[in-house]
């Protein structure tokens, strides 16, 4: 037996081990320091009453004969695709309900959707970049191309016609950065594609963080996306579900490539090696679409949108420059007078207590960036953020 | 962009929407006759109270702040894999806590655990088998070799030296023959895939049926296997949990090869595609191993045994040959008359208004046998068999 060789090209990580470790060494010397960590990546809030309730309620019927749900289908319930469906329609999209497929996360998916792709197909991926895309192509043994997204352009690459690639990865908005694509950007992306028999994988993770009607919550607002793009999307975010896991993925009928159509063959992929999100999980992640549930989850959105607001305020007052906040729950900001990001991390963390997460770490146009998130308390956000502020003003 | 041209290869099954045709046309004809369906692969019994009552705390949990749970360690909370850890301890079975992967079911990790392997590795398959091994290597473009399970060898195929093979799957109790290989029988498995440096992918998905303590319910049991086996089990068939969705994976830290830890890459491979499984779940499944969750599961497992038993004891009485029904759900049987498997569905269907599978779907060695399953009412499944038993008396 010979191993995929491939896993020998995977770089390790240390970005958040070598984040614990310098800040347990401070606190170890700093005992009575207040540490704030604004670094978090995972939602902090409860489910809401309305999952809640949903969720007691699957449970019960799966407690009784009559009502106990076996093997579901693989690629979701039609109660719970349909309430996707109708959330489309929001955003003036379309779909069938086979082109919904129910995910146990994007992250999951966003991984395994290259199953369907040939192993010498190309790949463009932005950097700085959500690690994920990197190493799923590096396991499968994919050449990877990178875009710069930088100061230039505000973290948001456009097309390079003399870059030719066959799998395109866009994330908007953004993790890290925080940027959003509008929709003329989006449709230079969507023409790329189209003209190139190129496929663009949206990671929509973050969409129900954008307030502005101007900006496009889905790549399927564009025309003829539908013949070029995948959509990934989750309730991780958008409904705390980090630790209840349920998302879900787009697929065009119209996405045909060699007689072979995208659709079924993600079908096929998903009935011979998945059995489907619980039927449990699934029933909390439909009573999001209730008129309850939206309520409450918009919510819980606006309290860490009031904490972005909290923070890109503050980098307002201070005239330093930075992306996202504004329709993201992550500020990516440029760290002042020059510094790299590992010096500002240990600048902040020495000064001030506050923890965030040196751009370096998401690829070298990160380095002298940084990133906040918005996902603790308000009450600590707006002390981090009041620290801040009298370092630098 | 091109696809992955390995899918073009795959074969439709037929099977099941074949069967569901026919039976369809017999009820439309027959809208008196009283079908039973002894083909049913899924259990039918509800979720036992002790983990109703755990699933009910998770989402209380996961309802306030204070003990809400986000993103969890992908390979699995530490507390269900303690439970799974001393629940081998009765099979005198030792593991490490990261040896245990938990999973969202069998099928899953089946699939995924080929991205640790080379390509060009060929796979050696029992004739007949599970779909699902097949099919993910066709999709991965592995070349596949069929052993061949037959009345000869009791439908317990044992390795031929001559030939060579990298991954090795083995399900026992097998699906669909219900066939248990004994201690001594996979011990010429592992000394095979010792010698032959390969790995066995040992599918134990129905071991809680074993009642006889002289077979292995873990491939561990047998010296040396930690050197070359990987095994999959899961909630599924043990406590119901088909539509709940949780299962484990063994991968013992003593599979090294080419220096690289097939444990670390697993490892790797699940913190970069997967999120791990629900909370709610977890800890749903962490109930099956309290006292009172074994007495629960071990009363519904006894209800199935049960109803294995009046299949075999009435195959029994009229000398028709069959393997499992003794430590299997399944019941595989040689169609009667030298009867083909479709012939024998026909028969049993318009005659008596049973439905089973027939074996030939399962491979070639399955024509002239039949599948039967334990999984209806004690009720419909002894008025099924004294219909068999009046027509084959």
């Amino acid at each position: 037996m010979n191993i995929n060789d491939n896993y020998k090209k995977l770089n390790e990580s240390y970005l958040f081990s070598t984040i614990a470790k310098r800040v347990n060494d401070f606190a170890f010397k700093n005992p009575n320091a207040e540490i704030i960590k604004l670094g978090i990546g995972d939602v902090t809030l409860p489910l809401c009453p309305a999952v809640i309730e949903a969720l007691h309620n699957a449970v019960d019927e799966m407690s009784k004969k009559e009502t106990f749900k076996g093997y579901g289908p693989e690629q979701g319930y039609d109660f719970l695709k349909t309430s996707i469906q109708n959330y489309y329609k929001d955003f003036n999209v379309s779909l069938d309900l086979n082109e919904i497929f129910i995910s146990d996360g994007a992250k999951s998916d966003l991984g395994n959707i290259l199953d369907l792709f040939d192993k010498n197909n190309t790949c463009l991926v932005p950097d700085p970049v959500y690690p994920v895309y990197v190493d799923t192509n590096t396991m499968a043994g994919r050449t990877i191309i990178y875009i710069d997204a930088n100061e230039e352009n505000d973290f948001l690459p456009l097309p390079n016609e003399e870059v030719k690639a066959d799998l395109i990865y866009i994330c908007s908005p953004n993790n890290p950065t925080g940027a959003v694509y509008n929709r003329e950007q989006l449709r230079k992306w969507v023409d790329y594609a189209l003209k190139n028999n190129a496929i663009i994988l949206f990671d929509s993770a973050y969409e129900s963080f954008i307030s502005d009607d101007e900006l496009p919550r889905s790549i399927y607002e564009i025309d003829g996306a539908k013949n070029c793009a995948i959509e990934f999307c989750s309730f991780s975010k958008m409904a705390g579900f980090t630790g209840t896991r349920c998302g879900y993925t787009i697929i065009p009928n119209e996405l045909v490539f060699d007689n072979m159509s995208l659709n079924k063959m993600w079908l096929r992929r998903q009935t011979t090696k998945f059995n489907g999100v619980p039927y449990i999980v699934q029933k909390g992640a439909e009573a999001v679409f209730t008129s309850e549930g939206q309520k409450q989850i918009q919510k819980n959105l606006n309290y860490y949108k009031q904490n972005a607001k909290i923070i890109s305020d503050t980098l307002d007052k201070l005239n330093i420059k930075y992306t996202g906040g504004k329709n993201s729950p992550y500020i990516w900001l440029k760290c002042p007078n020059d510094m790299t990001s590992w010096n500002f991390f240990d600048l902040l963390l020495t000064k001030i207590g506050v923890v965030g997460t040196p751009g370096a770490g998401f690829g070298k146009n990160g380095e002298n960036w940084f990133r906040l998130t918005s996902f603790n308390t308000f009450e600590k956000t707006t002390e981090a953020m009041e620290r801040f502020y009298n370092l630098f003003k």
